[in-house]
């Protein structure tokens, strides 16, 4: 489906080379008021200022005018459960009664194909309205899930990376695998999926509570036999969940401790969560290379706990940021930047709105080792590109009278924006948001 | 411009009687799945079955059918800040910064009665388009903001609380009266604007920092000349604030004891924020019946801290919620209640769904003493009424496939909602949300 035809994209480009803590520190970004973009089969071909592209471009090359809009790179969501869209907003308690009441209910219905096919046009409607080119998720632990995940994204030629949920223990008994039915069926759908057109695969072990020692032990023999797949698991999100793994896995030194004894941990595995960290957790994280995803509206809406940004870069760790839908509130990244900026403002992290879109950018493309392909609008990279309208509702445009400088515009739309702020979301060079 | 006809809303009714701790407390809310509500002149006539009302309305009323949709009492806002339309989403550090490097700047521009006016229908077509039909604001210094802020209301025919910011020390010159003049502008303000139609007049010296003993003196004399008015002022925001308030009032045995020493404490006093509040001080608080009111987008926003609802309610206080819009980052009271809901879950005190729109409607008009007038649907009352539509967004339809109960469909409208829920806005009867 991807469009093949040459275009100019015209508007206001904003791309990231290196995190930017404010506007002076010219070399971590790059901005063109009157920017645009040559895209050709899908690759952005070249960036400079207008008139410089469309003077290079062959004559009759159709030009697509954005104007006064932002054009950045397409947001990317580390951390999202593909079968909790009819989950979000259930009114539960904290994290295990979430996902005994709601979540484990919801992801049975997974079993069945028809179901899962349905769910995932809702779900990548979803993505695509809020500007989200790229997407991690763990489907439900049914395989089917994870064929009706990639086949949709086939059809949408988007880059996602995903895999079936790993657990075999205190679930519902029909969520439920074993540790070698796990492996097996992983391992085929990973065969299957892995690197088919631009999908990744993520072996993908919900959390220890969920695991036996037996499945960890499989899903890392699963990475150490496919070291160029993503892992993705939870950890320290909830202090009952600590509390119910350290009974699970006695011998462990600390929660992560858990998952290092397995051969889970790498530049490749994605730590959802990272709230109540100890320091020789920190330690391991860093010596192995993981990376630590916070989930802001999650975090908040199960009362689990403030994330440390800065504690947790300060000890050298990648950090990634995600919507975690269904226990996160929104698809979009730019409430989820919103509720980010607030919990760290409760710990006196102030994060300036550059580096906010840098995360939802090129970092979050940087802590999945993909930023040669996506999360920039750099010439070779794929042209999946959001399109920004900070005047979308009557409160941003009466803001946006007094705003002088793009640093407010990136706040703004990160206060008050929604899917309603995203004029086109791009994907593969084709104009793609859902009407 | 009230609409004077007879006509009948038809759509599922919900108003409360009391505070619901949940579903099963019947008599605490009255829901009727095809409700409908009688209306003429402005106001309730009568409410009960969609047959029953039928059946009673004289031949040939108008019948304005909004099924499957929720009508409720219109919202409240109980703290909001006319002047900060333009300030809103701004960068700023904490409270005293974010005065100093936006706030007072926009004010300023309200000097300019043209200026107050065109930032009047812009506030006023927020509130509508969120469903909020009363709000108690706070003006800028200049008289001129109160006239343009009062005129608007009348237009609309909106019951508005307000009144002139009074502020004498530590802002800008030209933000600064009197003493005398703060008296004197407040109480000719008063006398044109209290019991003006539906205006009600709001005592307002913005907080102990800016202003003198002398004012907070007047404030006091004001206020006890005109017992039926409405004080309100902010209290224990911030560390900073309250350490400098302290040193300004060297006397005071607490934050409040300022506030109490000009006896400007009662059952009419609404205090913003309470966030850092000290045993004694919820003691006094009780003893004079202040009201303490949650903001929770602002407090989060500007990193204050986190309202301690069961703390103060327990101590005996009413409690109010409100957007504290521009320091607070959305208009919706829907926004409002989900991030509400997550100060609280971070303190583990989980807050009912039924408990939230109570809070938005019936609880924030008897925080105003207001609850005979509005914040209900009973017969007698004002038909300022609210529609709500769970089914606004492609990601709430999908929820909404999966929820069978009433508590679970106004969770998902507090945490997933905004003003696109927002089917319709009634102010004295007439249909008014901006297009």
């Amino acid at each position: 489906m991807s469009d093949q035809n040459t275009k100019i994209l015209r508007g206001r480009t904003l791309t990231f080379h290196d995190v930017p803590n404010g506007p002076d520190e010219k070399h971590t970004f790059s901005f063109e008021e009157d920017g645009a973009l040559l895209i050709e089969g899908g690759k952005i071909i070249a960036r400079g200022p207008f008139a410089d592209i469309a003077a290079d471009a062959p004559d009759g090359t159709q030009i697509v005018d954005h104007r006064p809009h932002l054009i950045l790179p397409g947001f990317i969501d580390t951390h999202i459960h593909f079968p909790q869209a009819q989950v979000i907003a259930s009114w539960a308690d904290q994290l295990l009664d979430w996902l005994n009441d709601y979540t484990f209910p919801a992801e049975l219905k997974f079993a069945d194909k028809h179901h899962a096919d349905r769910i995932a046009k809702g779900f990548y409607d979803a993505l695509l309205a809020n500007g989200t080119t790229t997407a991690v998720a763990y489907c439900s632990s049914h395989p089917n899930s994870v064929d009706a995940y990639f086949e949709e994204a086939e059809r949408r030629g988007m880059m996602m990376l995903g895999g079936k949920t790993m657990m075999d223990r205190n679930a519902p008994a029909d969520l439920c695998d074993t540790a070698q039915s796990s492996y097996d069926d992983s391992k085929a759908l990973l065969e299957k999926w892995h690197q088919n057109g631009r999908a990744r695969y993520v072996i993908t072990p919900r959390f220890a509570i969920t695991s036996s020692p037996e499945q960890l032990d499989a899903a890392g023999r699963l990475l150490k036999e496919h070291p160029d797949c993503h892992l993705q698991t939870h950890i320290n999100e909830n202090h009952n969940e600590i509390a119910y793994t350290r009974e699970l896995y006695p011998d462990a030194a600390h929660y992560l401790g858990v998952y290092e004894s397995f051969g889970l941990l790498g530049p490749k595995t994605l730590l959802g969560h990272c709230i109540h960290m100890t320091g020789h957790e920190l330690h391991v994280m860093r010596e192995t290379g993981s990376v630590a995803v916070f989930c802001p509206t999650s975090n908040l809406f199960l009362g689990s706990g403030l994330f440390d940004k800065s504690g947790i870069e300060g000890a050298g760790i990648k950090t990634a940021v995600a919507t975690d839908v269904g226990g996160g509130t929104n698809y979009s990244m730019l409430r989820t930047l919103d509720e980010g900026y607030k919990i760290l403002q409760l710990q006196r992290q102030r994060m300036h709105p550059l580096t906010s879109f840098y995360w939802a950018t090129l970092g979050n493309a940087d802590a999945l080792s993909l930023s040669d392909r996506i999360g920039t609008l750099d010439p070779g990279t794929d042209a999946d590109i959001v399109v920004l309208n900070a005047r979308a509702t009557e409160p941003m445009a009466l803001r946006m009278q007094t705003i002088e400088t793009l640093s407010e515009e990136l706040f703004l739309l990160q206060t008050l924006g929604d899917d309603r702020c995203v004029a086109e979301t791009y994907v593969a060079g084709t104009a793609c948001k859902p009407a």
